[in-house]
Order: structure tokens, then sequence, then C-alpha cells
């Protein structure tokens, strides 16, 4: 760790206002000096999107008292690069990005969806240590207690060795059950999806809308995926990274498409 | 390929009124029977962003003739689910789903923030065989027609063998040169990112708002990747897939958090 208090980024995809980030700046602003971008509206499911094409505000807030907080009308990615390359910029940069603590699972096929993990992965493809945290509990009264002590023992491990260059970590706890945690699983995303359905509606002036329904079905019989870990109760964390190259692919393809190329 | 006409489904993010997919469904229309479901209005930059907490709309349209499409409220992964599970619920399954022609480069990095390849990926997600297809131009009257003759034999070559289960393909043209395209690279995502300035300005209320800028720095020097395909006049074709797990780093974490497991 370097000499000194770390600096540590810290950002959502709920909102500025959400009880998970104001959990998440409390674990952090004892271990290091702290400042806050995020979303001033919940960003559920918006990936990887960034704002092009349309303007970003950006607000300071005193919403944490003493720290320094601004709310970003963009998404999750937008509040990293609008921390580093705006607020931030010429300034010193970050130690450690953290994102979350989202309200509800970012395992398996949802860390494409999430939002806190955009954020995460952002940072990494600036070489930036981060970590995205997750409890796998959608409740609005959700209990974040049995997370604290995790998310602060994760970060510091990370802020004293890092992490290989361009990984992000996917943390996800399990909802508070009757037994404690039982440890932390370094894992892989596990295989599952989700089987949506679409709720087909009328609104008051008779035209149709949609809303987006689903179930999340898990094929992985294995035990060193992230599902695994949540059911056993386990803390599951996915290294993550931004090349999507599906390298084993590359050679089938030169082999199958010999013709072609 | 299966016997009888292939359905393809054709989606975008650019919208659907743009050159980009109606140039994609004039050429799937000669491979197969085409359904279209696309986004009614621009969702560049949209990532994996899927509409979760708000409704969706889908309208059919003649836009396209004969052709039976859709537009619909949400991005292009939400136009992928809603076709494959709604408009052809219980119905036949795409053969292929195709993405583009997107207004501009999806190479390197872009990948991620890219709404062409988030369908691409959503497709594969479900195991349906799919490829995104970018023109590495920007400019509104940008030349189309020298990648029709490409596009038309990748989607043939993907009908005919299939692609590896969860692969979707990102397919990168040149922008229109003096020399010929050279043909195809089978390539992985270069190394390569947007470094982002803000560009701060007042609105008519003296309100401060910002545009996202910035320039695209490779840092890849290598051969084997898309940013070197392009700049030497091939077609790029990068194998895609959605296990974000970076699993080079796992046996790292567990190695070097031995104490905290």
């Amino acid at each position: 760790m370097k000499q000194g208090k770390p600096l540590i980024l810290v950002t959502n995809d709920d909102g500025i206002t959400s009880r998970g980030i104001r959990t998440l700046v409390n674990i952090m602003k004892d271990i290091g000096e702290v400042i806050v971008v995020a979303p001033d509206s919940p960003q559920s499911g918006m990936g990887h999107a960034i704002t092009v094409g349309d303007t970003l505000r950006l607000e300071p807030t005193s919403i944490f008292g003493d720290i320094k907080a601004f709310e970003c009308s963009g998404t999750p990615a937008d509040c990293v690069k609008m921390a580093r390359h705006y607020v931030l910029k010429d300034l010193r940069q970050p130690d450690l990005v953290v994102s979350g603590i989202n309200h509800g699972s970012n395992t398996s096929i949802s860390v494409l969806y999430s939002g806190t993990m955009s954020a995460a992965i952002e940072a990494a493809i600036e070489s930036v240590p981060a970590i995205g945290f997750s409890l796998c509990d959608f409740s609005i009264d959700a209990d974040f207690g049995h997370t604290t002590e995790y998310v602060r023992k994760i970060a510091l491990k990370v802020l004293e060795g890092g992490l290989p260059d361009g990984v992000a970590l996917n943390v996800n706890f399990p909802p508070k059950r009757n037994e404690s945690l039982r440890g932390i699983r370094v894992c892989r995303q596990a295989n599952a999806r989700w089987m949506e359905n679409f709720d087909e509606r009328y609104d008051p002036n008779g035209r149709r809308y949609f809303w987006m329904a689903g179930n999340f079905v898990n094929f992985d019989k294995g035990e060193d995926n992230d599902e695994w870990a949540i059911a056993n109760n386990f803390v599951s964390v996915v290294p993550c990274q931004f090349d999507l190259t599906a390298h084993h692919a590359i050679r089938t393809l030169n082999d199958d498409w010999s013709g072609l190329l």
C-alpha cells in the first residue's frame, strides 16, 4: 500500500441516495480518503452503457456530510470517467474504485447487465484496482450488516496487494441467513441465465406496453462458480476482465473458415 | 444449414430508420426469411443495458415493406429478448441473429460499450448464432457498398457451419478506401481505450453541463488484433463470449489471498 491514506472512489448503480452506497461509504471512510461520484437516479440494468450523443450533468452534494461527493446524471461507467477525467483531472487519482453495495445479485450472467460491475470494469480498463459489491437480496429493507467486515477485509487486501492489470472483482454476498457466512470463495461466473417472459398490459389510453419479467435458471453443475458459493453461504469473488475475445474460438474459426479467409 | 429458408432476426443500435440496418435487411432477405425487431430511436453506447424497472413498447411497422418488422422502445439487448420471447414465442426461432450495420467502429474496447454487439451477445447467451457488423466510418453519408459481399459471405458461413456455443462474432469493416478490402482476419480484441475529456458548457439558464469527448489510443503492438486488421484494410472478425471471468487470475487470487480465504 502507498504511504498515507489511500484515495477511494465510491460509486454505484442504485443511485447516490441508496442505502447500499451509504453502507459502502461508511466502511471506506475508515480505510481511506473517500470521494463519491454516483448516479443521481437508479441505473440498474444499464450494463456498460455510456452517455454519447447526450449531455451530462454533475453537481456537488452534501449528502455524505464532510465527504466530497457529486451526483451525476449519467451511468455508472460515466461516473468513473467523470471522476477520473474531470473531478480529479490533474489531481491525485484513486488507489481503489469500489461500486455498490448493490441491492440485488450480480452473479453469473447478471455481470453483463450490471451497472455496479460496469463501474468496476471501467476502472479496470484504466488499470485502477476496482471491486463491485452486491448483496443477493432485492428486498427494500435488506440487511447489509453481515457484509461489512468482508467488504472491509477485501478492500484492504486489494489496497495492499493490488490486482492483476485489467482485472476487477465481482463480489457477491449471500442474503443474511441464520448461520454466519462460511468465508470467501474465489470462483468463476456460473453458466446460468434469465428466461424472460413479457407481461403485456394496456395503459389508460388503451396502448399496449410490456414489463420484462423472467426466471433465473442455473445450468451449472460445478462447485467452482459464484452461484454455488452464494447457495452455500460463501462470499463469491469472481475476477472479471474486459477482454471479450473468445480466444478458444480463434483457431476453430481459422480452420473452419479457411476457404473464406 | 437446415432445410428451407433460414429465419434471420435483424436488429441494430442506431435505430430502425438508419441506413445501416436497411443495408443489412437488403442483404439478409436474399439469404433467408427476415424478421426485424429494432430500437425506435438511437441506442448507441448502450452497452449491454436492459430495461428493468421501466415499461417497454413494441409496435409493428411497415418501414421494410413486406418484411415483418417491429420497433421497440428498448435497448438492442431488449430487442433480442422481445423478438425471441414475445414476437416469436411458441413459433419458429431464428437460425441467426444479425445486428448492424453499425455506423461507426466497434473494435477493441468499444465492444463493451456497443449496443450493436450487446444484441449479438444476448443471442449468444441463448445459444443462437449471432453476428454484429460495424463500419469504421462515423460519417452520415458513409459508403456501405464495399461491405455487402462480405456481410453476405460471413452470414452464409455461420448459417452453414454454426459457431461454437456461446460465441458471437464482432465483425468490423474498414472505411471505404481506394484499394479493395484485402480479405478477412480472425483476430482478438486490441488493447486500446478511449482517453476521455469533458467539454464543459453552460445552458441558457446558466446551468453547467458536459459533453463526453475523447481520443482513442491504441497500446497494442500486435498484428493479430482488430485494430491492426482495420488499419491494414482487412475485415476483422473477433469471436466474443459472455464469460467475463478472468480465469488466469483465479489461481493468483487463491495464492495471494490464502490468509483471507
